[in-house]
């Protein structure tokens, strides 16, 4: 299968928009319309790289439009860059996130006691190549962090593209840790110290910071699949989530082609980007 | 003073050029016509940006061509691409040289016993803007690492951007050490390991690779200016190294502004850039 990009609005700006296609060019949803499994019999799943390594602007699949394309975060008013806590620049993996799951906010896990963060499971791509936005891979599951973020669970799930020259000697979470040493950790501490520079306190983690391995996340990225099954049947309220899809033909929420095409045409034209503010390079030491 | 960047070429190729002007739109050579100080009073720098922070092609000021241009270092046929060494991206510091200054192959240094690589002095900018390629900034200069690359002494001097909005908390080494936690060690192991993905060894440091002064900078630097002063007069032979330049009017090499815009326009004229290779994205950990 593959997927492309459609981009409007302009970069950096808050009226920038993502859209998805699939191979024939019909715009579909990149949180519903995607397969979770991109082989389900070997465990390897779709991701959808919502930021690319070494870059900052958060973007991410915006859960309440229709088609829920990918957009830049805006906080109080202004577009959101994550900062640069030394010795990091920008995320340090391909950031993104898994299709049809979601983290739902009325599931209190019992691991971890808190709730889920109404957003589909994310993950961190550790394979070399930098993604480009809106890219979808295939990934194998290597493990997972459990990050509470303001009480709720947050799941970080590590992948590897398939397609990486490495990607057979990566099987578990003790393959990172033997192969790229250094890099879990480095893992901790960004997820940790993120938000400090905005004023924030440490994230916190369950399982005492703990990374579990490759059969607890592929069973807590199911369990979320569970989850966006409900959502998607009407079995769970959506609450202000879009659900609108062109996939799910049984579904409440399936448009047609040519919904989906006008739900994109609305969306601002494409132009030319601006600058990212050079605020985005500041380096951050504790 | 002001100055501009005229590119030539196409960007990842070995065609690529970067020529300087001066604020007529003169052009002139970033090695023997920027003025070392931009205020000698007060002991404030120029400094030629060669590689902005986070990128990785290894740009510098070409020493053997006429008004030395930057143009991209060459290995065994490839374009250079610094490695990156995990958790660094790219370079750390916007990265460079002192105008005017000559590490002299013919002088070993009394201290660490080597002598110079036939390069202007090299400077790490570790101010908050990340620099644009060619840009020319005034420095305060902090400190100096002294290392030895296969046997020649390759001063590597810290300085701060005087523009940056921290610049006035900074005057010597022992301010980078309390502001900016972590970045003297992360530099001295940037430089230790940087070549070791390409199958060199540790880069080797003198003074144990402690971090000299301020004072002990300035003193280092001001013995390069003396070196060059030697070179652009033909008291010391230039060897292959080219001298053309158009501000030293009493000097051996000085040519008209005519003959320096016919070493400009010979270059090869702009297009468009190659891709970087993906194999500069590559991370390495050790």
């Amino acid at each position: 299968m593959s997927f492309s990009a459609e981009e409007r609005g302009r970069d950096n700006t808050p009226d920038y928009r993502l859209y998805c296609r699939d191979a024939e060019g019909k715009h579909i949803s990149p949180f519903h319309d995607i397969p979770i499994y991109a082989d389900e019999a070997q465990n390897i799943f779709h991701a959808v790289v919502e930021v690319p390594r070494w870059t900052n602007a958060k973007m991410e699949i915006s859960t309440k439009d229709p088609l829920n394309p990918l957009k830049q975060d805006v906080k109080k008013g202004s577009l959101r860059y994550v900062s640069n806590v030394f010795p990091h620049k920008g995320y340090i993996w391909n950031y993104g996130a898994i299709p049809q799951t979601w983290e739902d906010p009325g599931h209190r896990d019992a691991d971890t006691g808190c709730c889920g963060d109404n957003d589909p499971i994310d993950i961190c791509d550790i394979g070399n190549k930098v993604c480009s936005r809106g890219e979808v891979i295939r990934v194998k599951v290597l493990g997972t962090l459990a990050l509470i973020d303001e009480g709720e669970t947050d799941w970080k799930v590590i992948v590897i593209n398939v397609e990486d020259p490495e990607a057979e000697d990566f099987n578990d979470i003790e393959d990172v840790r033997r192969l790229k040493p250094g890099f879990l950790q480095a893992t901790l501490d960004w997820f940790k110290m993120y938000k400090v520079p905005d004023g924030k306190p440490e994230n916190q983690f369950a399982f005492n910071g703990e990374f579990k391995n490759r059969d607890f996340a592929i069973k807590t990225i199911k369990e979320t699949h569970s989850f966006w099954k409900a959502l998607i049947s009407k079995k769970t309220a959506a609450g202000e989530l879009s659900c609108v899809n062109t996939c799910v033909s049984d579904g409440p929420f399936c448009v047609s082609r040519t919904e989906a095409k006008a739900i994109v045409d609305s969306a601002r034209p494409y132009g030319e980007a601006e600058p990212v503010p050079s605020s985005a390079d500041k380096w951050f030491y504790y």
